[in-house]
């Protein structure tokens, strides 16, 4: 497994399955598991500092509302943190964001947009982090985007399908 | 002791401290700490875990930006939390209490107003707690009330100081 | 009766039976009734001013807009009070969270999310700070709380339901 | 006396002289009072409640923060109440705007710009209403709107002063 | 005619129509148009202009968006503006309150709720501002102050229908 | 072709048709693509660097979220660039706005309101640009105007279709 | 004269003056003048209507808060109005950016960055719509824009001056 | 050079050494250079396409307003890049964290904190990602990560300095 992706809540999956897909698309290995940063706070400690040691490069975390999740994982752990802010309900996600990246100096967590297109994208820039290193897993990535720029490219006109 | 003030940072003191004024007007004795969810992960944990075994009644936590002390704290005690928005620098405060009050369903945060107002009251609403079942303290509290009510009453002129 | 809950409209009530249903889970005995600050300002004054003699120990106020319910109960009394902003129509509830949060230095009210889950933590909240000096109220929380814990570690995949 | 100009605070005065110096102008008589919501409810009933006995014809409300005194003074009076948002630390003024404007149905309060220029314009807009039967008021007010336009004609140079 | 209600746009009936059902039931006589600020400018000019000669009381603007329409009612009457902020669709109407609200120092708009229950509201602070030296009309504004009370205190079961 | 209609993505077409449905009312020839500022930045340059010597006078740029078309089109030419914020999800276009509108001292673009009233009105303005030296547009866009004003003063009952 | 500079305040001059200095820079023709929408609508609806006869080609328009002059400028005539929302003192130009962006379908402001660089740019975005037909005034801006290109990066280095 | 710092404008740079402190604090090399997505759109192409063939491995991208630089940035490579909201004078860094963090799906930022917490936290984000595969630079950011958690354990007395 190289990345990790966790998130708060079962009901953040619909959003957070975006990462795993990516991931999928660009053949990185990675796991994905409930672990809420208020529920099961012993969880979250043991998770995030047994990351490194078990070989997880990168950990993706989602999560909405006073989304604690993501800075508290980058506490526990000298791992590269990503955090996606899962769309609330009253607030559309404002508060998930606020809460994920406005984070004190000393402790990042580096945050995608809200909702579907931030998992996505937290996928994607966890597979440029490992390809930093790993020339497959890039070249993956800049296959993925060669294609959506043909894909617009191939069909520019904005009235045809 | 019976309330713990703690905060993220020694910075979030001249805020703090007014929740510490009150305490001691009421004479409601408590600890101050400097305990950072993001720094001191651990020290958090250890905290909020002993707290009621320690004898502490309400916890008072402090933090600004992605304020994460408060809401881990309640996730590692089952004691009441009170929780401040210490007021940011950019965004003034608006991400300390999205980041606060948001909780999700099952691990409860009880928020007072952004900076000093939210401090003093975060030491007034801490003494009404324990006031249910300590009559001096609740005397205490209610002569508070009583007093600023009647320096209203006393010289209602706005244009007189 | 330990807690009031009250609102000030019937349609509040989809969102604050939520806070009942947890008093409900953890045996404390409730009452609840609309009272509302702007059409039955003196039922208001009554009803909190009473509300200690009464034997309430705590009184959940949740309101939306405008939302003046939870502060000017806690003008009329000395018991704690939490509130709740109910979700509004054009500001999805930011106009409750401050018109209920940003209360002035000197009367507090303990602030929970928007919507049913800051609701649904009113109930946790309260049943918290009765279990100061109420043993069973104090297990029944944490036996809330552990279950909680155990429903995510025992099924932490978020691809399955 | 024709107006009530209230508010929560000394503090704040300075906003809400402005509008007592527009009652000045248009020879408007008016009473000024220290009266708040939170902290003198009761002296908050008694004023609204008797105002319309001892001859008032509008109350101006001013407050900051949770600013429930417009709303509540409107619950306890038949007479036109108008909110002025006094500029809050944190939160500029929003809190304090949302708080009056967001009335329920059933309840209204005409609400004013946020700070001096609402301030003064609740004196505007009280004398306004009283000019509908008293016409030397509304000469006043006329001349007051043909002096501010005469202002602009005469020197409409933006780089002169 | 005693109030005139005005708005920019057919699509702000819906919403409006609820001033006008205020003041159907308190008897106070109103006529109702389309004004737009931006369409028909010098409408707009003539009827804010010839309103007090035309015997009219109060005028209800309402609008969305830029919603420019009361501020400039303002602009051409002296009789006192009522501004009602429609909901619009990508930002809730919270546009429509600042343009409405915001006016600067010397021109006034007593300002109510986004919405409808704006609107309503609109409707009974027009009859309130009437009702000042009209008896008959303060009867029935304070009659359906009562009623809504005694709606409430009637059947003060949140669960019941 | 005077004018280049521009989009982030085919998914902005439902709301940037509405600015050519204007500029074929005002019978001014236009071109539509799909150019990606993220997905294709190359094709972005290369369009916004020629679009002058190609004799288009004016572009419409529309794009949603961190909706960079724009302001880059701008970087790139010398040509007035119109911008228009689609609709964002979670925060209904807000992003989009503050992405376009607050350009640096140096490079402008002329920003129109949130979805489908900013595209349409893109188009006006760009209608109204080209009109300052093509009196055949110029009077088409005040037929347009004099025909939307003339709608308004034949149906001026608000509750009449 | 070419460009009409018009603000609603004489303290929005010195704000507004990079938009003459602008102008300044690219030789094109340009008067200034304060016009209230809401002190002096007459002289608006008069200056708007004779622009276009008096020969000017492009208006810009400033205010803050309430901000209805840009808008109801484009009201009174066919030309392009460019608007510049000047930085209020409680909302920070928020509510001017609404009020000026907002604008409904059928009649167009571009509006430019909230403040000074918002004005700057104004100036530019005239020029940029001169210059269509204007070879010299085109031949200005690119020449401005070369220069800041050249200035950046002729002196990349962040840490020297 | 392992990370390349840019920026929109020299007046960034007081906010973007924090970055370069903290990666020189972690011996990890980085070269520091103005680049305008506005003003020098080519300069940015260029950059951003030859920075991994140039042997950068991260790129830290800072910019305020409608900050295009880090988006833009990371659509001209494949590299991760890390985006910090410089905070701007009106909209104090809203307009920046919206512009970078709502990237569309396909192109992705990771966006730190508002203003120096953010360089700071940049500069630990990329020596992070650095030290997957840099056991030394790990080292020295687990030694930071260390250092700051015993500072705040060696002095946890909020009243003392």
């Amino acid at each position: 497994m190289k990345v990790g992706i966790i998130m708060g809540s079962k009901s953040d999956w619909p959003t957070m399955k975006l990462a795993a897909e990516m991931l999928d698309r660009f053949n990185v290995p990675y796991e994905t598991k409930v672990v809420s940063a208020h529920r099961t706070p012993h969880l979250l400690s043991e998770y995030a500092e047994s990351a490194k040691a078990r070989g997880l490069k990168v950990i993706i975390a989602g999560a909405g509302g006073a989304a604690h999740l993501p800075g508290m994982t980058a506490a526990f752990t000298s791992l590269p943190v990503l955090g996606v802010p899962v769309q609330s309900r009253a607030l559309s996600g404002v508060d998930s964001l606020y809460s994920i990246v406005q984070m004190p100096k000393g402790i990042a967590v580096g945050t995608l947009a809200i909702g579907e297109a931030g998992a996505a994208n937290a996928g994607i820039l966890a597979a440029q982090i490992i390809g930093i290193h790993d020339q497959a897993v890039m070249a993956e990535v800049e296959a993925f985007r060669k294609e959506q720029t043909d894909t617009v490219l191939a069909n520019p006109n904005p009235a045809e399908d």
